[in-house]
């Protein structure tokens, strides 16, 4: 052989061995399998928001809310089997999806005893009866599947007595009928809807020796002040003068009588006549056709400016009847109530896609099942996109398209009108299991209010991945703005670190994000879309809890055409794709740095003078508060480089545990033993105006008028102590992980 | 070219290509870099246990106890600085060191007051004094750093009364003597140490009136009934006749003023006037040689038989002295106790070896620093081993021989023995950093206690992992007989799984683990050489917490040539790489089933009886037990598939996460309100004698004397469901990660 031939072969066999050590490098990318460091794919982000229908969103709705679906009841039942149906699809389901169900104490009207409200005379005689049930205006109001307006959990008792108006029932209110030396024992309290929650009302009712309760919803806060028949539904998507607002009047959440317990068969179970969080009295919800007729005859004092509302008479306060008006003077009202406890059966329906990568992650999405009736609108409208966004992703997922990095929970929870139950039993049967592998719980109850802006709940972590999402789709019926773009011009803030942004508010506990954010200290988000707050003063859509939230009330009014359905659909699904996909996820722990700082300065602003008088020194939140925004930025820092360089899975893994997990350093189930659930220092109930620390907020509060050294002012020491316990603890989660 | 040399050329290029392709292949294996699938190296184990030095070890002892080095003290602060060196060194230390320091409250005699406890006849003259100190035998019991015998945290006081003797201070001690007819108000009563813990004997004696306690240890208890001078320290290892148990007589641990927060300079304390957990009377321990004068010169009632002990007399109740003994009959004890209270510095020194592939998953091992005197046995045994260990462990970290794929934290805590403080502030600090990332903790606090056998407390997961280590090392002085082999000779226990095993024995509250186990709920080992029981009935080495616990102790009595300080290091040292280095973690999650089934098979033995009279049903506690076995069976059965099969390091990384946090799972903080950081519902402490769930153990001896119905009843089915929730919990945890 010639060197030259030598050389070439050589030359050759070098080229072959060269490729094929590269094709063999290749064929085995770091990480074992190609699919572990793969991260969101935009195209199949674009192609799930593309597929996305209004139409099947649409249809979903028709059929969710054909019949009414109250909590445990079979329709409720029913809706469990389509579900079910839906997600076992072989064409378009999940991996697998399963109905659990608890026993958990409801409450309902009895069928024999109807609730009723009426107006008597000393010798007796009725004068006056308030409806029993909405006026049948559609067809669907009426039938045996429609429960008539009631107070859930208000117990049994027929009170008579002098009728009173307290305005809102809040405790200032009825502070104020004292001071205007009304004797309210032995009264029924009339009150409107609003300002406090419904079993507060009769919670201060009680405390001030008030016998009955009754809660109407005054035209002023719900319908622009307009009243007419005409001018309400099925005429507009204003409240009918017959409409009443069901709702529960249980203080907590969860089942009644298994705190911190799954409600399974054998699960103790406190005693129902002693277990606490009922209303103390008799209670009922009425329209204000009704109400119209009690508070225009009230005589006694003219109530305070701001406790008028849109009846069209001077409300007064009582007690008693005028004797100038409809009914004699000394007529008092009497109220039969008859609700009974009942032990339910109340299904959760839980489906799953299994994540490729990391299948102990999961990404939670969850709406209720349970109306009050129809509820087209709550929650069926949620239920509608959860159904639309799983069948788009199941298309894929059985189509071999598509399967997430990490595994998505969809979730369809039982009676969370009566107080979040299912989803509450569900994180107490898998508190350990759901703590450590949650990502984030993503929560679309009402999807749609109204069709002006999205709104979005969440904690500081979701900020951003809520953000991308909205700066992707484009708001319907906008031309080319963007959801982002018409949310921050509806609702915005100034932020320290981005100029203008759109206003992502805290979660409180309306809806079955509670347990999760509360208890279990997960990231969560909940979306919707609403009102447009300067066209209208309407405390909530206003068919809330009636038999009016129907389907062609959502079709004529809430969302014709229901593109903004899909708009939330769009975003949900975008926020779901991006933290169940994307190889970091995208949760920004540096946004709870802002929001740490603004608590810090209302605290300094608000309350260091008081402090200061006590001795107690903020020094220290000052201090861990820095600690905290060090340790995010030198965090994010640290994110960037890794993305920059070629990060292995399992680093990839461990940045990934310390953002998913920081919202678990807030938790302290020691931190508010009077609250049941509450646990994370940073969205308990806050009582006051100042927008901080809740704990120390609230211990302020308590201590303001004691004295020096009162255990009072020690308890705001020792919340104090506990804010910066957590504070510091969570900044030295988010340090390199091997930092002493 | 032909046809053969083209097939030639392309055959040849083929297999360049395909060599090349492998080439390329194993260059770059599986999970992005060869370490990160790197299973534990048995090579540089055996080099770490063969490079253990009994020498050094003895050496570390010697430096570590020439001194006495109270928590606090600048002994102790001067061990402090021992320790960063250590491991600070180039050559021989750790990747980093820090100390942290915490403003804790100690209690101290007065140096300017010294303790005192005499007998007075009614003048008041005085008759009798016992030793304010222990008698200066080594040249090493007396100097102004030889803390006098007291009983921390007892209070001030100085009571005077007849004396009673009380047995151990139980609840039944002193019922025997009421139902005796002795009147206990305002006597002095002395006890002996055992049975119950130090401050219950307070809290008993001050419930039944008693107004001073005196404590002393028995030379039937310590010294198999030997007590003369000769027969003791230093003519052997028993206690002298002036010997005095000191202790912490505080009734929880951690820090008096701070539980569940770290006792930062500015954290919220309690007011230590109505802090709760300090004995309520003044108590001093005294040594059987002041005990025996004053328990010889008792009048009254013999004592009851199992009351007796070997101070050569008959045992009496008094009240008072004897007529015709060495003190008047009408005499009795004065106490003048003038303990303080007092907040002190006291320094935690951690250091890290930082894990190579997962530095977020920590193996603790830790041990106190402070001792009473010197504490050559207690703590110093342990510690002497800890640095040892480092040695070895640096040395090969600072050669770049070796790296573990865990991070490996060290710590040496302070003042363990005013109540396990420093460990446990440590807890509450990193609460969320810890109970997220920490895969065990390994206390090595007494090293050898005596020289017979190991001895391990532990909770069921880390079994497999000490049996693995002890089977491979030998045991000291015992030929070819391994540590396991001696071990299964001394204690054992018959297994259904398994036949005889060594006994591995639950984890109480007596060191530096509980926090770890209690409050976080991380798997825990501890680990000793001790006695034989067969030849020795010592309730614990006999110079436990007196000035006789010296280097000259450890050295000619209880581990001459220090081989079993060696075997224990080599056992802790085995112990800790398996966890920190083993791919799959050696935690056997399984074990934990023969646990619940023996639990459970005492319940039905000796409680269900009990229960079906009260309609409570063991029946969900067999299903969830069940439940757990299946889980836990199933996934052993995983691991061994995906071991066979080549996993990726996701893979293991997500069944390790599913090992590691199972101990978490059973944690629930709000199962036993009325304990201070007890979370762990299998290990909290337990009354009676049914070896059970410790809840419904406890409420049924509750319960047991109440009427049908009552709320100690239904506390009984309350914990007999919290305790079903934590294993149905559990066992969801073990489930594949996917399942729904």
């Amino acid at each position: 052989m010639q060197w030259a031939k030598v050389l070439g072969v050589v030359v050759g066999a070098a080229a072959v061995l060269a490729l094929g050590i590269i094709l063999g490098h290749s064929a085995i990318p770091k990480g074992a399998d190609p699919v572990v460091l793969q991260d969101l794919d935009l195209e199949i982000l674009n192609s799930v928001i593309g597929q996305l229908e209004a139409s099947r969103i649409q249809e979903n709705l028709r059929e969710l809310s054909r019949e009414p679906h109250l909590a445990s009841t079979p329709q409720d039942e029913a809706l469990v089997q389509l579900l079910l149906q839906r997600w076992r699809d072989p064409e378009s389901g999940l991996d697998a999806a399963e109905a659990s169900t608890y026993e958990v104490l409801l409450s309902f009207p009895s069928q024999e005893q109807p609730n009723r409200v009426v107006v008597v005379n000393s010798p007796g005689t009725v004068l006056f009866s308030c409806r029993r049930t909405e006026e049948n205006l559609t067809g669907e109001q009426g039938g045996p599947d429609v429960v008539p307006p009631y107070a859930a959990y208000a117990p049994p008792g027929t009170p008579q007595g002098h009728l009173v108006y307290a305005n809102r029932g809040s405790e200032e209110d009825f502070k104020e009928l004292r001071t205007q030396g009304i004797e309210l024992n032995g009264t029924i309290a009339l009150t409107r809807y609003g300002g406090v929650g419904r079993g507060a009302k009769a919670v201060n009712a009680a405390s001030y020796g008030v016998a009955g309760l009754l809660v109407y919803t005054d035209p002023a806060d719900i319908n622009d002040g307009q009243s007419l028949p005409n001018e309400t539904f099925p005429y507009s998507w204003k409240l009918p003068p017959s409409g009443v607002e069901r709702g529960s009047y249980f203080a907590y959440f969860g089942d009644p009588l298994t705190p911190y317990l799954p409600a399974t068969h054998s699960s103790f179970r406190l005693d129902p006549a002693s277990a606490p969080g009922f209303p103390p009295i008799p209670s009922q919800p009425i329209g204000f056709e009704d109400a119209k007729v009690l508070l225009c005859n009230l005589k006694g004092n003219l109530a305070p400016v701001t406790w008028q509302g849109a009846l069209g008479c001077d409300y007064r306060l009582g007690p008693g009847f005028q004797a100038d008006g409809d009914f004699q003077a000394d007529s008092q009202v009497n109220m039969s109530v008859y609700n009974r406890l009942e032990l339910r059966n109340s299904s959760n329906v839980l489906g799953i896609i299994r994540g490729a990568v990391e299948p102990d992650r999961y990404v939670l999405y969850g709406n209720h099942r349970d109306s009050w009736v129809h509820g087209a609108v709550d929650p069926s409208s949620g239920t509608a996109v959860l159904l639309e966004l799983s069948r788009v992703l199941g298309t894929l997922l059985k189509k071999g398209t598509w399967r997430p990095r990490r595994s998505i929970v969809l979730a369809s929870w039982g009676a969370e009108e009566f107080g979040l139950i299912g989803s509450t039993e569900f994180t107490e049967e898998f508190f350990s299991k759901l703590q450590e592998r949650t990502v984030a719980y993503i929560n679309v109850d009402i999807s749609v209010f109204a069709n002006a802006t999205l709104r979005v709940h969440g904690t500081p972590p979701v900020q951003s991945v809520i953000f991308s999402s909205t700066k992707q789709i484009p708001a319907p019926g906008l031309g080319g703005l963007t959801i982002y773009g018409n949310w921050i011009r509806h609702l915005n803030r100034s932020s320290s670190v981005y100029g203008v942004v759109p206003r992502l508010t805290p979660l409180g506990a309306g809806s079955d994000y509670a347990p999760f954010l509360h208890f279990l200290g997960i990231s969560s988000i909940d979306i919707a879309y609403t009102y447009d707050t300067s066209k209208t003063s309407a405390r909530i859509y206003p068919t809330y809890h009636t038999a009016f939230d129907t389907f062609d009330y959502v079709q004529k009014f809430v969302d014709p055409g229901f593109g903004c359905h899909r708009a939330v659909g769009q975003t949900a699904g975008s926020v779901l794709l991006r933290l169940s996909d994307s190889l970091f996820l995208p949760l920004n722990v540096s946004d709870y740095s802002e929001t740490l700082r603004s608590f810090l300065q209302a605290a300094q602003q608000d309350l260091r003078a008081l402090l200061e008088q006590h001795n107690i020194d903020l020094g220290p939140l000052v201090s861990a508060v820095e600690k905290f925004e060090e340790a995010a930025a030198a965090l994010n820092q640290r994110m960037l480089a890794l993305k920059e360089g070629s990060p292995d899975p399992l680093q990839v893994r461990m940045f990934n545990d310390q953002l998913m997990l920081l919202e678990r350093a807030f938790l302290n189930p020691r931190a508010f033993p009077e609250e049941r659930y509450y646990s994370h220092v940073l969205w308990a109930p806050r009582t006051g105006g100042v927008a901080t620390f809740p704990g120390l907020a609230n211990a302020c509060s308590r201590a303001n008028n004691t004295a020096p050294g009162s255990a009072a002012w020690a308890e705001v020491q020792q919340q104090l102590s506990i804010v910066v316990t957590a504070l510091e603890g969570a900044a030295a989660t988010l340090r390199p992980v091997a930092d002493l």
